[in-house]
């Protein structure tokens, strides 16, 4: 028999450009949708009479994207989310996941241009997550790939021991991860534009700052606690952080001595560290 | 205040050769730990007494396998669940999950090659999961990317329309999916050997067989029902099915008819199908 | 000034299906387009009179795959190459890269499905290359991504050592690489069919086989010539051999012996090897 | 017999950090190294007499950051180049390419934090390369994956038709690249600091203000002439560009109409523009 079932469309790329200033502006989205719901039929009877097409979900962004700009992807997330509970009746839950791939402005003759754009493949991505139901929704902010490393004001030592054991604690370690992280927002008046803005600086503020790092764990809580204290708004924030392991090079056989200078970063294995931190008071 | 957190090692590659026969035998695993319970000092006061380190997660992998070649990857699993388990005693829970990447012998003068291998082109990635707590485990099997693909027998129309709709319904199409499925063994003695070798094939033949397609929701609960036919030691399966979609090339502007022979096989938007078949005895 | 350039399409996708028969034949291509000539003018002026649009060139696979079936990637490459020399006054030369995925029926009731087709991820590429010019064209086949390994008969020894190597000397170790390999054939006679199917077994018999191996380099030399003594049609071999390093893992910190068993599969860095055989009678 | 052959070392990882200053900076360099020369021994007789081992390309890599940090990649890769000469005495000719990921200061406090750094979101990933041989060098710099995009300015029109053109000409498109350049250096004073500092810069206003685009190859000669202006010290410039197509959407079957604001950016098949400009006087 069937059980938890869903079904929905990925990677819808949209580029958006709004020309009615002086200045163009552009949106560049990826958007993920998935609708749960009374599908069952679709599986064990092959009766789509219930299912709204893939196709009508990918049409629909488009559609809706042209009577109005997307804007934030948080708001243009609850945009699509009406619509899809309104365009299938069967579906309880419509969730939808927006990338937004940042974009600034060409400096030339020492100006911002109005009409030219460059981004690099190493900044960040934006994402705004909306789960709405026939009684309401969540919204989620998030960023991902954001690239963070100190060289100092990190250590990892006291920890369990076992006859596995190899690593030797260490008292000031190089600290790298590449943070993904997603926030939950109180209510349906949130701020998203300002909190959506303000935390990743705070985040990457609070792991520059925490010069008494005991682990990646110890800075997650930092960095959690710094985010909710900046954004009223904010619920929770969950993290997921690699620990991009910097290595020292032996360089004995050389005739050379390591201070701390040289190191290899490491691809695999690494380790990852996730948590939530909440508020006390939800 | 911290909630739900967890931490592990993630990627850690062991590539282990049996000796001790006639012709040598290769095992290539990709391993991921997770462990779950009481670390909150870590996060909270950079308390890192309960904290087994990640590397040392590493350094088990290839400690255990050392004592003893992995053999099969759920049998692994279960032994490093079971260490951790007792390395860590904060941990309520251990979660192992391997990816076993297939190799095949070379063929050399007509025969198998005792010593030198090739990566099967006929197999897709298996995987193995076990999410182990003290008083049990649950014990998963799995395989990733396993392509398919049906000329005929598949059909997708009777859906759902509205002011969006622009697919047209479908009579005779192409199928193809990049299959990831994931099963749930039933009890401690389940048969996984057996299983493991036998769910990819019946379920690519489900697929091969489903002429009366309706959808790839349809096909994903007849290979879900095949599956559990065959194999009474499953519990459930669950697949993630990307439909691959290969659109008909529109010929009309060079003069040419499309009878159905030359499609571009396209990349994004991709639908998603996902769905959890399980007994109604479990 | 203008100095050399090219223009072109990449990644086109072309999917074809043939259905006459009893059983379909299916296609599954990546076809890459470049052209090389007096295109200057589109640079230096913006005058694109001479500029064959690369939609043109996308339209062209598929009319011309429509017409008549793609068959053997390296004809269909001849094809494509004349049609653009034709198609194009200003260019000299035209150069087309295909990639062909391979894809097996599902094997249903014992016996090999009319229409359904199953392939792995893991499976090497066929790739074909057609260079035409006005007065000739040169014609390639080759392979990708053949995934290699032998836990004996390798060694490396006997190398050049100074002040920076730590590299240990090894009579047995174990050699693993990623083989792309790429051939030329002679005259426009030559047999591709034949050859494209014999090389791939042909070279992987023979890394197998070369129990002597010193090193890496010295197998591709034997790879090669094997290859060129098996088909009597190509010129000359070339291969692109990453050195895929399986180190031992060091297990005297566990109180362990590694006796040659257990290794870790590094990612980076890797070594390769690039080297081309061709005849002494070319 | 064997023809062309090298052989080298891919994706060693250094990262390295200054620590004498007030604040720490950090170096992260990705090196590869090739090595040309008379090697024919390993390949045609198993001699590995001449070959010093990768594994020791890689070892020097650290050795030399150790003695003197890396500074300018183009720096590093020539004291990298002379090293190898000087180690391998069969090889005439010794390769290093150096892609060097830009990380930028955490702002804290309202000021740049003296050792907390993340990865810089407004700069591409910059490139050098050197290839030395025993009578001199010629050095290259440049820059990979710098995105960008203009929403005005940008037309395309006056192309060849044939029989397979559907593409309509466009008078205002938008035009997007994700810009590959490569410049090489005159002589061996060049001031290489300045001229990688500034050509991104140069390359992205010429793509910004060149309103009268007829094709990405036009702007492509534009971009190539700004860049030998800024700097006297290229030689000439190379460039590789996709052409990431931004494809209005079809709006009519939904009752709106695209006034060129709502577009899909599109991933396969992409055109590809490459083409050199250099100087009338080298």
């Amino acid at each position: 028999m069937l059980d938890a079932n869903r079904y929905g469309k990925a990677g819808i790329r949209l580029f958006t450009i709004t020309r009615d200033g002086e200045a163009d502006e552009v949106s560049d989205l990826t958007v993920d949708i998935w609708l749960e719901g009374a599908f069952d039929a679709a599986y064990t009877r092959g009766d789509n009479h219930d299912v709204l097409p893939t196709d009508t979900l990918r049409g629909t962004v488009y559609a809706l994207a042209a009577e109005q700009p997307p804007g934030e992807p948080e708001h243009f997330a609850q945009r699509l989310t009406a619509r899809f509970l309104a365009a299938s009746p069967a579906a309880h839950t419509a969730e939808v996941v927006i990338a937004a791939d940042p974009w600034s402005r060409v400096t030339a003759a020492g100006a911002p241009h109005p009409h030219a754009f460059a981004a690099s493949a190493r900044r960040p991505r934006r994402t705004a997550r909306v789960r709405a139901g026939r009684d309401g929704a969540e919204r989620f902010g998030g960023i991902t790939g954001l690239l963070l490393a100190k060289t100092r004001g990190s250590a990892f030592s006291g920890f369990l021991t076992d006859a596995y054991t190899t690593l030797a604690p260490a008292q000031d370690r190089v600290l790298a991860t590449s943070l993904d992280a997603e926030w939950r927002y109180r209510g349906p008046d949130a701020d998203v534009v300002t909190c959506a803005a303000t935390v990743p600086d705070v985040v990457a503020e609070a792991f520059a700052t925490h010069n008494a790092s005991q682990s990646l764990q110890h800075t997650l809580q930092v960095m959690g606690e710094a985010a909710l204290a900046a954004c009223e708004d904010l619920a929770d924030i969950r993290f997921w952080l690699p620990n991009r392991h910097h290595v020292l090079v032996d360089l004995a056989p050389y005739g050379l001595v390591n201070d701390g200078t040289v190191l290899v970063a490491t691809d695999r294995p690494y380790g990852v560290i996730e948590g939530t931190v909440s508020r006390a008071d939800p």
